[in-house]
């Protein structure tokens, strides 16, 4: 049996393999979050003709069903079949954004002041060859080489030594050694024989709660090579952190969470690894960055604490591990480097955050909030930092939404309706993509949107008499952002009493950190925000929204993923590691959970823009026009 | 199919199983070094009654088979049958001796001055619980605390953090923790719930090149609780360590050598913790001490450069590991130390031998010597050191050996012969034991009696005319040391080419060292004998062979095993470690393989004594009586 899949190519289906099965045998990767259960409802795939046999339909509606929508980790085909694959389903490897991305990055780098001097180290060396008279043993004759270039004190691990022997006389006593700075000693992590100095390559890894973002980068320049990202597979065990630390505690799930964020980071190197024809080799480190939960999970610690008062998580700050005993598929003794955390809810994340805006170096007061699943804000500058965790759920980043999606081909980021016709404009991304979903930046767009015309109230529900778009869905009232060939983009009302709970709880953060040190927003020179946005948001239809605050637009600066710029940023230097590691020390932390202003903010958040008009001037001003 | 042994005991034979292995299954453990192949002959049973399927007979002699011996790990019962398992093939627990040996061991350890301050110390302590306002990590908590009790640099690993956050919580932020000092540091080893201060015992192992001993010690009072040893089954391999470095170098088998020798360990340890009931926690260290070959079969580094010019190793000094990582079969994370060695052929076992006699510490010139599979020597005081080593060969273990066995229950150690009748008299180890083979202090009376009374010639041939005890055996001539009713044991001529060779190496090794510092026998104040010889070496009769230098009796101390006494001292204290790592460091070796006049010496005594008599002016004086 034959998939002609609509691009033109044909794969031949073995025996029981559903059509996901299929496709990743011939190297086409869907997202697929939930394991291939059937639960997740990401691997869609439409069935343009042909037989197939459907195990389920979970997650499907009817329409798209009627329109040969079908799981692909459910069905098979029965006969010959041909297949489209919708953008969305496919695990999106962002290639072609990489070259201007790349010069961003390094050009940040460079405005750090830091020089290249990547985390891990190599260095090449001719020993003298042993004699009769310079019988020391090969590892006493290795450390007194790099004694004398100028590495003092000099750990050597257990694990490699079984082949050094070998190692060091393959090439005739020249190797390349690969170290790491840790505990204030050097430690080898590998040896090669001969001159293996180039190619050096890192992973730097953001493991959000939502999505995990991988980028390969060149050591020797800090180029970024590539980028992939897919929807952290975690999502099966429960869509935001608490969740999946019950799952871990009370059903034994820990080994199987720590395994799920382990594949997809396999999954994502080996894909950016084999496009780019990378020995595996000239890999030498790996830094991840995540919140505190998403940092125990990739290392397998016990998370259980961190869900109960007082929050205690089991480490803040990480000893170094190796790929080995994580499950990495990288040479065994690949170093990997966490990031330092603050607290249960302010992770390691924020503190790459931090690292990548340059808050920790400000003179004037700066707030920096990453909206990611959760939204974490920081308040300071090169003096003193405080940080708050309020739980705004994933919906920014598509999980959890209808019509959500992540920030990709194909996803509508930019709405507007007009005001006397009430026709909607949207943009997508991707050059020629058809719509296939909304991102976060569209989300805020279109609520925004519809408010300024009256399609929505304040409390945020849907006006059937004001727009033809507005309808009965299977959810309750719903808007078509966009009417489709195959199925009509549509945002629901319990998504947008999903968004507006995350935007209440986002400025009610702002306010009470705010509060806690006697400043208001006037004070506030520089309002950073990160998260996985895209490349675009609108700052007046989130001040409109009451997620943001209302001042002058030019005080906003919009960064994107800072999560994984700062584990990009750790990769290449290891001062600005140091750095990381002070902002995690200076940071103070501040618990809303028990904290009454912030419920009280909170509270006050769930209108559009909010229920003290006068903290939006501006907005106020819209309205009455 | 029943198998009944001559102790009473009924064992229930399964379908295809042999007689070993029924007998492992009841906790019979039999000698076998070959790995159950049928080619070590260690195992060796006697079939009273019943049919046998026996699929091997090698090292068994023709009357042994009449006799009814049989190879267990090659025979299954075909009906039911009697089994009397001879001494020599029953894997020796030694219990019973423990309890003087301990005394002794705990006097020896208390002479050095040093405290009891083992290895790895237990730290019993209450965190105080985690609040709001003290919302650290686990982890930081815990450091908090140990800084507080002084432990200043301090190394977390990464492994065991997984449950940190179960383990502090489990008895209320009461825990003990196990801490190794490593690298300038302290490094936690293990943390467990509770207080588990006491008992906390340590395992001392020595690795011989032909047998390996086990100590299970008491490290809050020293106490010796029981050893167990087993021929090294690495001995499949080969019986020296040239074959076996071969063998791992050729054959690909350094994996399977490794194997093997950890599967030894696992099994002594696993005997002496069932029979004491320990729980396998309380066990917090484990030394080894060896040669450096075996340091490196154990720790699975390759050894392949140790036995080409100019003999390097991969390592003198090896990395603390853990148990998991070796396959040691107690807690994952116990730490695991390796004796420090000085060269390849001058390893830790020497460098233990020299803590145990205490040499470096003398004011006088002493010369020691450890007589196991090879001949180590090392002359020197508490100012330096000098070793050697010269190849002796297994035989004083009673390997390669017709009748040759361990010191151990059963073992002829203790041989005379009438200078008139020629009857031979001898002394068997154990409470009255019936003779099953020849130890290495047995074998040497016998060579230097027979010598003394004619039936041997200086070149060591038997002299069929003097004695009714000389015959033709399978192997040429052979003594009949004694008359069995299963069978005769005997030291046959090749046995005895293999002691002269041996002891002309050893007493070369001597008078090599000597004539390198310009010393001579005379100037030796001391000589410490070691080796598997098991509590009885008759000097005197060493000195007729050869094999000691003929000096005054009274200079010479027979100290036993000392690589095992050296690793039991270093369980105990962290001071005799560090006195372990100084001796190493101190001692510089000379290599004898390329010392012509080593080689002169060795050919000189190839005689008994020697060639030249005149250094030998007591067995000179004997002689012509």
């Amino acid at each position: 049996m034959d998939i002609t899949l609509t691009t033109g190519k044909t794969i031949e289906s073995q025996q029981g393999e559903s059509i996901l099965e299929s496709l990743k045998r011939v190297g086409v990767h869907l997202t697929s979050s939930c394991g291939s259960k059937g639960v997740c409802g990401k691997c869609k795939v439409i069935v343009k003709s042909g037989d197939v046999d459907s195990r389920s339909h979970i997650k499907l509606s009817q329409e798209e069903i009627k329109n040969g929508y079908a799981l692909a980790c459910m069905t098979s085909p029965v006969g010959d079949i041909v297949v489209d694959i919708p953008k969305e389903s496919i695990l999106t490897v962002e290639g072609k954004i990489a070259t201007g991305k790349s010069k961003d990055l390094v050009a940040l780098f460079h405005a750090t002041g830091a020089d290249i001097d990547p985390l891990s180290e190599r260095i090449v060396m001719k020993l003298p060859p042993p004699s009769l008279d310079d019988n020391i043993s090969d590892l006493e004759r290795l450390k007194r080489e790099l004694v004398a270039n100028g590495l003092g004190c000099l750990r050597v691990p257990f694990r490699f030594m079984s082949n050094l022997a070998g190692t060091v006389r393959k090439d005739f006593w020249n190797i390349t050694i690969s170290t790491i700075h840790s505990d204030d000693c050097y430690e080898i992590t590998n040896i090669f024989p001969g001159d293996q100095k180039i190619p050096q390559y890192g992973i730097a890894v953001d493991i959000g709660t939502t999505t995990v973002v991988v980028y390969l980068v060149d050591l020797t320049d800090g180029s970024l090579i590539d980028v992939a990202s897919i929807y952290n597979s975690q999502i099966r065990f429960g869509d935001d952190v608490i969740t999946r630390i019950v799952n871990a505690t009370e059903n034994n799930e820990l080994e199987n969470l720590h395994k799920a964020i382990i594949a997809d980071i396999n999954e994502l190197v080996k894909i950016l690894i084999t496009n780019h024809d990378i020995e595996i080799d000239s890999i030498d480190t790996l830094v991840v960055s995540g919140n505190t939960t998403m940092i125990h999970f990739f290392l397998n610690f016990d998370p259980s604490a961190i869900r109960e008062e007082p929050y205690i998580p089991t480490a803040n700050t990480f000893p170094l591990s190796h790929a080995a005993e994580l499950g990495i598929e990288l040479n065994r003794n690949v170093p990997v480097y966490s990031f330092p955390c603050v607290a249960s809810y302010v992770g390691g994340d924020i503190v790459a955050g931090i690292l990548a805006s340059g808050v920790h170096k400000e003179e004037e007061i700066c707030l920096f909030i990453d909206i990611g699943t959760n939204g974490e804000i920081v308040l300071g500058n090169a003096e003193w930092l405080m940080a708050a965790a309020c739980s705004a759920g994933p919906c920014f980043e598509g999980s959890g939404m209808k019509h959500g999606m992540r920030a990709t081909d194909g996803a509508i980021e930019n709405v507007t309706i007009d005001r006397e016709t009430l026709e909607v404009g949207i943009k997508v991304i991707g050059d020629d993509a058809q719509p296939t979903g909304i991102c976060g930046s569209g989300m805020i767009d279109v609520i925004a949107e519809m408010f300024l015309t009256g399609i929505l109230d304040q409390k945020g529900r849907l006006q059937k008499d004001v727009s033809d778009r507005v309808r009965d869905g299977e959810d309750g009232l719903e808007f078509v952002v966009h009417y489709g060939d195959a199925k009509d983009i549509v945002l629901a009302e319990p998504d947008i009493e999903n968004i507006i709970r995350a935007k209440a709880a986002i400025y009610a953060g702002f306010s009470t950190l705010l509060n806690e040190v006697g400043f208001t927003f006037d004070d506030v020179g520089k309002i950073y925000i990160a998260g996985g946005f895209g490349r675009f948001l609108d700052i007046d239809k989130a001040i409109m929204l009451g997620m943001l605050p209302d001042v002058p637009k030019e005080r906003f600066q919009y960064l994107g993923n800072t999560s994984i710029t700062g584990a990009y940023l750790c990769l290449l230097s290891r001062k600005l590691r140091a750095e990381a590691e002070e902002i995690s020390k200076t940071m103070t932390y501040l618990e809303l959970s028990v904290n009454n202003s912030f419920m009280d903010e909170y509270v006050s958040g769930l209108f559009i823009p909010h229920t003290n008009i006068d903290a939006f001037p501006n907005v106020k001003k819209l309205m009455e026009l």
